[in-house]
């Protein structure tokens, strides 16, 4: 006699970590890929000269301007906005790619970016990512020094607006100065327990 | 000059795991218990005699069905229910007293009794706990050995019942053979997860 399994479905995850900057975005990405998580991490596309030491397709697409606008007129990218004057966009073929092959997507964006991935992507799964006080936020940015004077001052200006748009998360995660294991285990567990929803997030591009 | 640090409301949880007979409730419990996790198992009250090995105040609180009575015409029982004869019930001042130290609260309970806590205390959380398939369930239910054969065959044609009633929970666990570990794994992290959540549940007795 075979056996009836019982089966639940299991569709993959769009996680879009997001948050202010100097939240750590990108360490906590990187510390996911260090521990070789068998997701999808998305490749941004930009038009911004790439900063020291990053590589293209690996930290983004660095495209010309042109390139960038022909894949945004086509409808190919699922989030895209203007950053400081620099264009910035998700294409979406990677991410319709990872879910055929049954990976979950891993993806940054900016506050701004979560909002319209809202939009298009209801069901996506939205997390919040912070430092634990505005001070630190501010002096992570300043330490970075990546960033011109008057873009820092731009930047530590926006982050009151950006706090004010937990509301439109599901989770938010605190990324404490010397805990960002922990803050990997926490987005982790998250992913995990999307996994077992009765009722399953299913995003369509 | 001090910080403002975010704060984030942390409630306790009240974390219901249940399922049909014979998915391995008491198998996980006992191994969390194990792992020694900051929880508060609840113990429920209950006028059945003990079974080989099961200790007062640990297993169950054996009552009379005099005490268990009193304690249901006082409110006193989150959810109480007469399975095969016997009474259970779940008394909740250890849950208020969980609550106050700030401990999460797991509790097992039958599918019967998860669908009156979902109405009592609509932000718990619900765990459907299962084996792979029916078969197993049978299985394991036999195999244990504890219950008359005229009771084992009352359990074994309420599965399907049971197993209709996942719309009511928020998650679903599959204990498969030879994997408790991972069953409480997922739980683990869905109690994490929770713990997350921009829009916390709280649970009020």
């Amino acid at each position: 006699m075979s056996e009836t399994v019982f089966t639940f479905p299991r569709y993959p995850l769009l996680v879009v970590l997001s948050g202010p900057a100097g939240a750590g975005k990108d360490s906590v990405i990187r510390r996911m890929k260090e521990r070789g998580l068998p997701f999808h991490f998305v490749v941004t596309a930009t038009d911004r000269p790439p900063r020291p030491g990053e590589v293209h397709g690996v930290d983004y697409f660095f495209l010309s301007t042109e390139e960038f606008l022909r894949l945004e007129r086509e409808g190919e990218l699922l989030e895209h906005a203007v950053v400081y004057g620099q264009h910035k966009g998700v294409p979406k073929q990677q991410i319709r790619e990872a879910f055929a092959s049954g990976k979950d997507v891993v993806m940054r964006v900016d506050v701004q970016g979560a909002a319209t991935i809202r939009r298009l992507a209801p069901e996506a799964v939205l997390i919040f990512l912070t430092a634990e006080s505005g001070e630190e936020l501010a002096r992570r940015l300043e330490q970075r020094g990546t960033d011109p004077p008057e873009q820092l001052i731009q930047r530590i200006g926006k982050l009151a607006e950006e706090m004010a748009c937990l509301d439109l998360f599901d989770y938010v995660v605190v990324n404490r100065e010397g805990q960002l294991d922990r803050a990997v285990d926490q987005i982790v567990a998250i992913m995990e327990a999307e996994h077992c929803r009765v009722r399953p997030r299913r995003v369509q591009l």
